[in-house]
Formats: C-alpha cells, sequence, structure tokens
C-alpha cells in the first residue's frame, strides 16, 4: 500500500467582505491530492483535501517541504497492516520530520490540508464514511445522528445597515439555520448594538444569536462590549480579543457572564494548552473552536481534544471553525457540540453534502466513503480541474 | 524615494550535523535584495537580508503575500520624509496587510528576511552603519564599542566523543571566543554530564559554558538535567522543554537555580509576552533570545524589547539567536547583552565582517552604512549570485 503522488493546486476564493482585521478580496486556498495504488470499485483510491479560508495557499511549503518527506519515507512505515489502511498518525510525522518546536503558522495550515485528504484516502480505503472511522476508534462506536450547524456571516452592509444584515439573516433562517454569527467591531458600540437588535428581530431568540470580532479589541473595549452585550443572552462573544492574549481572555472570563468562543486562529495543541491553562475559559460555558483543516489536520486535532478531555472539557464544546465537511465528519463522529457553516461564501469549499439540508439549525453525515467530497459536486469538478485530473 | 523591485532567492545551508530534535541536511534559507530608486555613490541603494538558519526557505510567502503588497502600496507610504529614508514600520505594515493574528510561523520567517533587507536599505540611505541608526533612534544616542559574542556548538560526535568536542572547543577558543555553548539531550543523562566535564576542561570556568537542549525535554527530564548539572554554575540552560510550554518553564525557573534561556522558537511580541507574563522567567538571571530575523524581523523585535523593558527586562538580558549581521548590529546599537555566532557551519551566512576578529570573547561594530554585509565578502557574492545581480 503506497502513496504514488501528492498533487496541490492555489484555488482562489476572493470575496468582497471585510472582517473586522482583513479583507478577503485576495483569499486563497491550498487544494490537495493524495493519490495511492489501493484499488477500489476498479479505480486508485485517491484522497482530498484543503486548507481552510483565511489563511492563503501554502504551496511552498506543501511542495518544497512536506509532501517530499511522506513520498520519501518507506511506503511500509505509512500503512497500518492490521486496520487495512493507511496510517495518518505515521503520515504526519513523516510530514513533521525535520521540523523544529514552535513556529505553529502556516507550516500548520500546509499540512492541514495534506492531512485532509490523508483521512479522506484513509477511510474509502476501508470503504467508510470518515465519521464512521472515527466514532469507531476515537468514541466507542458512537455517532450523532444529526450535527448542529450554525452560520458565520452577520457582515456590514455600507449604505443599507438593517435591510442589508436582516436579509441575510433571513436567507439563512430559510436555509434552514437557526443559531447564526455576526459580525461587531467594524463599528462603533452603539452601531454595533442597533445591529445586534435587528439581528435578533430576525433570530427571536438570544440563544439563535452568536457575535464574532475577529480577535480586533483591547481588553478595554472587549469588556465593554461583554457589558453591553450581556442583557440579549447571546450565545456566545467569538475571539473577543488577540487570540494569543490569553491573560486578557482570562480577565474577560472572569469579568462577564456571557460565554466566550475562540480557537480558529490557535494551530497546535500547545497553544490551545497554552488557553486552557492561561486563558480562564469555563469549561461549563464557553467554546472552543479549532479549524481541523487549518491546525496541522485532523491528526492534531484529535490530540488538541484529548488535552482538553483532561483539562475537564467535554467534547460537546468544541465546535470546530472553517465550514467545511471535515469538520461535519468530525462533529458526528466523534460528537462534538456542532460545526460552522459559511452559505454564500467561500463557494465552493464551503458548506456540506449538496442533496443533505440543514433543517432546524441540524443536518446529517453523509453515507460515502472516505470525507464526502465528491457530494458537492461544483467543488469536487473544480479541485479535480485545478489540480489537473484528466 | 520608491521600492522598484524585491528579488528573493533559496540557498542551500546543509550540514552534517543534527540537534536532539532535527538534522539539518536539507536546510535552507530564503535570501532577499530590496531595490530602490535611491541614487547614493552613483548606484541605487539595495539592502539585503536572509530568513534565519533553522526554518527553511520561505519563497512561497515572500511571493504570493508579503512582497507584492509592499510592491502595491504608495510609495509616499512606506518614506520616512522628516528622516530622509524609507519607513521599515510602514513597510512592515504594508507586508503584513490582510493578514490574521495569531499563526506566528514561517509568515514571520519571510516577514524576517524582506525586514532585514528594508532595515539595510534604511540605513544605506542615511550612510550609516545600522546599528548607529538603531542607536540613535532607540538608545538615546549610545552604543556599545565591543559586543559579547559567544559561540553555538559543541555538537555530538558518534565514535570520538570527548576528542571531537574538545577539538571544536577548542577551535573556538583558537577564534577568540570565551563563552561556548554546547548541546545536551541527545545522550544519556549520565553521558550528557561527562560531556559538559570535558567541556569545562577546556572552558576553564562554568561561566564560560552554556547548555542548549533545543527544547526536547519533558518537565520531569528537564528537572532531573538542571538538577544534575547545578554543581556546574553554567552560563545557561537553554530551551530545557517546548517553548511553548509556559507552565514547564515557570515550575523549572522555581525549581531550579540554573538560569534558564530560551526564544529563539518564539517568533512574536504575543509569544514573548505569553513567556514573560506566564513562563515564571527570572528577570535577573534569565534570558531572552529572539532572532530578529526569524520573528518578523527587527521591527516586531523591536516591540518585544519594549515589552519586555515594561515588564522589567534589562535589555542586557537579552542575547539574539541566529548568529548574523543583524544581531551584532543590534546587540550594539541597542545595548544588549550580546549576541550568539555560529563558528563553522551556517556558511557563509553565519559570522561577522571578514576582517573584524572576535577577541577575549568580544567582537566590535563596523563602519559602513546598513548591516555591513558587503564586509563578509563570500557571503555577500554568493548572495549577488544566487539572486542573479550582474
Amino acid at each position: 500500500m503506497k502513496i504514488t503522488r501528492i498533487r496541490d493546486a492555489v484555488a482562489k476564493i476572493p470575496s468582497p467582505m471585510r472582517n473586522a482585521v482583513i479583507s478577503f478580496d485576495k483569499m486563497t486556498i491550498s487544494l490537495v491530492a493524495v493519490e495511492t495504488d489501493v484499488i477500489r470499485e476498479g479505480k486508485p483510491v485517491i484522497g482530498y483535501g484543503f486548507c481552510s479560508n483565511g489563511r492563503y495557499a501554502q504551496s511552498g511549503i506543501i511542495r518544497e517541504r512536506l509532501a517530499p518527506r511522506i513520498l520519501e519515507a518507506d511506503p511500509d512505515d505509512l500503512s497500518d497492516e492490521a486496520a487495512g489502511t493507511l496510517d495518518p498518525h505515521a503520515i504526519w510525522a513523516a510530514m513533521m520530520s525535520n521540523e523544529k518546536p514552535g513556529g505553529h503558522g502556516d507550516r500548520a495550515f500546509a499540512a492541514g490540508g495534506i492531512d485532509m485528504a490523508v483521512w479522506d484516502a484513509t477511510a474509502k480505503i476501508l470503504g467508510q464514511p470518515l465519521w464512521k472511522l472515527l466514532s469507531d476508534r476515537y468514541n466507542d462506536g458512537k455517532h450523532d445522528d444529526r450535527v448542529l450547524v450554525y452560520s458565520g456571516g452577520g457582515y456590514y452592509y455600507p449604505g443599507k445597515e438593517k435591510q442589508g444584515l436582516q436579509d441575510e439573516m433571513r436567507q439563512c433562517r430559510a436555509l434552514g439555520y437557526k443559531l447564526m454569527k455576526m459580525k461587531i467591531g467594524g463599528a462603533p458600540l452603539a452601531e454595533d448594538m442597533k445591529r445586534i437588535e435587528w439581528a435578533l428581530e430576525v433570530a427571536g431568540d438570544g440563544q439563535n444569536l452568536a457575535v464574532d470580532a475577529n480577535g480586533r479589541f483591547d481588553l478595554d473595549t472587549a469588556l465593554t462590549y461583554a457589558r453591553a452585550m450581556e442583557k440579549y443572552n447571546l450565545c456566545w462573544f467569538e475571539e473577543p480579543v488577540d487570540p494569543l492574549d490569553y491573560l486578557a481572555h482570562a480577565v474577560l472570563c472572569d469579568a462577564t457572564s456571557m460565554p466566550i468562543a475562540t480557537g480558529e486562529n490557535l494551530f497546535s495543541v500547545q497553544d490551545f494548552r497554552n488557553l486552557v491553562r492561561h486563558g480562564g475559559m469555563r469549561t461549563h460555558i464557553d467554546w472552543l473552536q479549532p479549524d481541523p483543516s487549518l491546525c496541522y489536520g485532523l491528526t492534531e486535532s484529535l490530540r488538541i481534544l484529548d488535552m482538553a478531555d483532561r483539562a475537564g472539557w467535554s467534547r460537546r464544546r468544541a465546535v470546530p471553525h472553517g465550514g467545511h465537511q471535515l469538520g461535519l465528519n468530525m462533529a458526528a463522529g466523534l460528537g462534538l457540540g456542532g460545526t460552522e457553516s459559511y452559505p454564500g461564501v467561500f463557494k465552493p469549499y464551503g458548506g456540506f453534502a449538496d442533496d443533505i439540508p440543514v433543517v432546524d439549525g441540524y443536518t446529517k453525515p453523509h453515507n460515502t466513503p472516505g470525507i464526502g467530497m465528491e457530494l458537492k459536486r461544483e467543488m469536487f469538478s473544480e479541485m479535480r480541474r485545478l489540480m489537473e485530473f484528466t
């Protein structure tokens, strides 16, 4: 059993939106395909993956460091003979050989794209959906038949603030979402509070609405916002401050009854361990949001969940960032709290299987082998085209 | 005043050595040249830089993200009219635009290479050595006429352990070094203690010797090593544990009288702030070792020094990693504790000006405009050749 080739390509996912910190008009992601010599249904098994949105393509690191190390390793060391498929943990170790500790940034995104493709191939070789494999290996055979999904969005609409925001949220409701997230921090506090009230007119209940500051605030501003928002009983306040300012998180968690959510900009078990140790996050109300396709992949995400478990965190308080099918497979197979989704942006990479709708805030896992990318037809066809499969 | 072009190239710096964590046989760095339309001595000013060793070349991030943003910015926003030269802080902000918070890894190395070239050009336009510019702007005009340098090395020599190590250390003494560093953690404790005793036979005094575990140990092992080494009165114990395990640093600093040194694998002011806040490091005996060419450059290093200053750290306790002339300029101009050097490895990029020797453990700053790279003739000629200057 052998990995015969690793392809990658850059996909453009420009979007006219901006959050409180960056604009997305030049955003790119790396696509990855891991080709094997294992034949299933008459064809070699190919695993597909991509780096998640927000952090740009990583072709340099994939081509110059990570992919060559996998292809140079002894194939016998990269498969799990007893399981009859690839060994994603061994492949992860091979691609990370001769990498120094610390520095968990772009390398983590490159590794995340490859690792996603490796897990897709690993599940396909077994003829199982990835969530089923995760359930069997890491969740005592349990899984969730339905997974909470929430919509990331709630952008600013200069010139038509109320109409634009409410229209977007009504569209999300029409698509089946119940819990919806909106941006804050791109306007003065009073204006953001008006926007929250407009959003609540559509969301109905505070528990159907979360807010996201994208790490923009200093501690003073975050405290002021938290106090102003407490009365709305919102589901969470996401990335109130710089993701690495653990002390600010601790002060905030001590000072407010609002649930705090963060993690999409932490990319290693070391960084999450520091958040858990030093960030004062509360295991009963706060949320951890790793993006498995950015933080060195599902392989490192399993370590993050283990570390959090040992620190008293229920898996139900983990809700992956990224709005992709890997997050959905993890949520269903590992019993997480849910997963993000981006209706309307980062197309065609955001969202889940074409024919499995969101109903009353939940979606269902798929039933084909692997991650299920073939069930997103436009995305899958673009991935094949950009990576020059014929 | 305008940056007209940014070149980069990959240089191979293979080395047969390995530390406790990685081998260096495929190590590369990125070279950078920032070309301007400013004429000095009849020729356009060009600034040169490179990413430091240990973290690989970063051509993808330089070419796809950072360099284009600088070239697309309005040149008027990138120069400092009052000072009559480029504005490295504005250029840094331009190259980091549309980058999300967190994730301080490979991006930091790419930025470090560009930022080094920008500061080289900035000082050349003023006709000043970089250390002089730093002294004037950030050190009330004070500078050091001589800078402590220590040798990084002390490798393992399989089959000729004692002879190999002592020969290497004698060569360092012959080159003028007094304080020398050696690797530990690549052998069992008893063997490492023997190696320390062999090294002390050459170094003479424990204060002339530091040890480096390259972040390999878990806390238990680091504690055991620290207790075993206390009797040698060594200068410091470097990277005892994972660079991001602040709690382990705090336990270690509480438990041992040995000075602890770390920082080469922290790459942002946020990460150093966490070390200072949560790592229990002692301002009177421990050491901070940022690598300015890896941690987003001199520009971010100034922020790190400011943060440390506000937390009670003297600049004398900062000793840059990397063994390059940027560290030497910073040490001389900002009044740091010294800088690292690698006699014999990472050639030709390690080390200082060809004609300025190390004497009794100290070297002197240079007197030409910029960082002084032109004074390392073999390095400078290789940089010009690899970046295809004619």
